[in-house]
């Protein structure tokens, strides 16, 4: 591992505040970074601004760039995603008005902001900076599969897109609360946004990306918890490769099980229905045993989010006695949850 | 998938005859491309060069890049490989050396010839390529985990660097002997230059490894064999994300597992036990049985390169016995390795 490639992973401080920009979207299932931020970073969240036809609002103060930049904000937030991972062209004019504003931006798209000439063009100009989250830190290191000091919890997964972020955010911010040290490190573009640094996990090429998981976890005090963002799931056809390294290379000692209540099928994928949550706990226990031998799952975190609180808490409460474990939906904060986060630390 | 990301993924063509470049290696376990090339590609290997202190040799006559060229040779090989995939400040001169003498560089490395200004000034001065065969193809596709035609079959492993590729070479000799319409398809950087064409596997984005090994294997007819070259292990601490992509988007009807005889801890991390053959195709079939319900075990290639005759033939029988299976060395021809390869295709 080079000096550099440790630097550049663990200072990838954002420039914050933020102003969120919305572009023209008009489906909240497209904005998930904007209400992402506004939940978990809302105090560096200033304002929203969209195009002319959006219809989403995260509900906070509507600002030009140049009022946001006036009220002190430090660069603009791409909060909307287009199929593809595209840049629509329709954003560029207002990217170069915020740019001309003072602001620099940041993106997770999948296209880079370098890489349209009138932008870079801009930036340039102006002296600000285009910051792609999703360009992974250079020098990476091959995972050294070394123990590491202090403790570390993973959110795994049965599928995609089912809360493993907001869970490790939930966690670290509840571990917080208790007076632990606790550090969220992230591994996606909406948690590096939220956290001000992290790796982009699924954008590192496969040798290096436990040795990537090794890094964004450092040595650390006996007692300081790094609480991991979970990416995908060991069992998915797409992305499995990128859940084993981030295993392997983040030595959990914890782990919680990611899952959608009602969802049997992944995502995108209808004819692989979804392991149960006891082959995620035996499989995850299996792999994560070859770099921790004493990693152990602390409980479930059940996504409720499309029930009615009655009906959220029976489903719960079954799945607490079917599996004799905690349940909960981090969402909805309570003894259930308390009762996992004892798990958690025990 | 684009089609010119297949294409670009399926033809690859590479100049030769080549110069084996093994730069100042002491440890033959890093030389495996050099070692490769001369067996797989021998009548393509021209010579090799080393530098002072260098002691691994493949045996063919030594030539400066000069003579080589001078013989005919078109590139020089990287012929070796240090942890991480750096090339060595040490090798720049003489890889400066064969470009002023008309060779093309051919690299396997990670780190690529293109971004080292020295060697770029000098190629381009010298009209001569700069060839990165760890540059992966772009516009690599997401898994889509959907059956395709044809049989396949993968080499797996306890760990890296016991005989992965050549077990795949032999056993794709072994079947084409037998009048099967077999192909090779290569995913390291010897294999490539083996076969001509391939993806480097390991040089893939996390989220496109499986994707990439679904187009590395295409859909074929009912009686077309791919034998694909595995790579790492499921159990290797730096590396087993990317032998799981492989696993779910090759979908091997078959898997052989492939071992070193006496080898007892993983290659560079002596705290970490080799898993056992059971282990190894428990979880093979466990993790590969997502993407290929009937996945199956054919056997074992058990790497005896470091015993004599004798020894070896006995290792073998026992083993065999052990397991219950056929276990054979490829690079021993006979007929353990025939019932090997009867077990491939039962």
């Amino acid at each position: 591992m080079t000096a550099a490639g440790q630097v550049e992973a663990q200072v990838r401080e954002l420039p914050r505040p933020y102003l969120l920009f919305l572009g023209d979207n008009v489906d909240p299932n497209y904005a998930k970074t904007a209400f992402g931020l506004r939940d978990w970073a809302g105090e560096l969240c200033i304002g929203e601004y969209a195009l002319p036809g959006a219809t989403t609002t995260t509900g906070l103060p509507v600002l030009t760039p140049a009022e946001a930049a006036a009220k002190g904000a430090r660069s603009l937030v791409i909060g909307v995603v287009v199929s593809g991972g595209m840049i629509s062209p329709k954003w560029i004019p207002t990217l170069i008005e915020a740019i001309e504003a003072g602001l620099d931006i940041v993106s997770g798209m999948h296209a880079r902001l370098v890489d349209i000439p009138e932008l870079k063009a801009a930036a340039d100009r102006a002296g600000r900076a285009l910051i792609d989250i999703r360009t992974p830190p250079r020098n990476l290191p091959v995972g050294k599969g070394l123990k590491r000091g202090g403790k570390r919890l993973l959110t795994v997964g049965t599928d995609c897109a089912l809360g493993k972020k907001y869970t490790a955010l939930a966690i670290a911010r509840g571990l917080k609360a208790r007076g632990l040290d606790v550090d969220f490190r992230a591994t996606g573009q909406t948690g590096i946004m939220i956290a001000g640094r992290g790796i982009p996990m699924d954008a590192v090429v496969g040798d290096f990306i436990s040795g990537a998981a090794e890094i964004l976890s450092p040595d650390a005090a006996p007692d300081h918890w790094d609480v991991i963002e979970g990416q995908a799931s060991l069992f998915h056809p797409s992305y499995a490769g990128v859940s084993l390294g981030l295993l392997h290379g983040s030595q959990p000692d914890v782990f919680v099980i990611c899952h959608e209540a009602g969802r049997t099928t992944t995502m995108g994928h209808p004819t692989y229905p979804l392991p149960s949550i006891e082959e995620v706990m035996d499989l995850t226990i299996r792999q994560g045993s070859r770099t921790n031998k004493v990693i152990r799952c602390a409980g479930v975190s059940l996504n409720t989010a499309k029930l009615g609180p009655e009906e959220a808490e029976a489903v719960i409460a079954a799945e607490c006695d079917r599996l004799g474990m905690p349940v909960a939906d981090p969402m909805r904060p309570g003894p259930a949850f308390e009762k996992l986060l004892d798990a958690c630390i025990a």
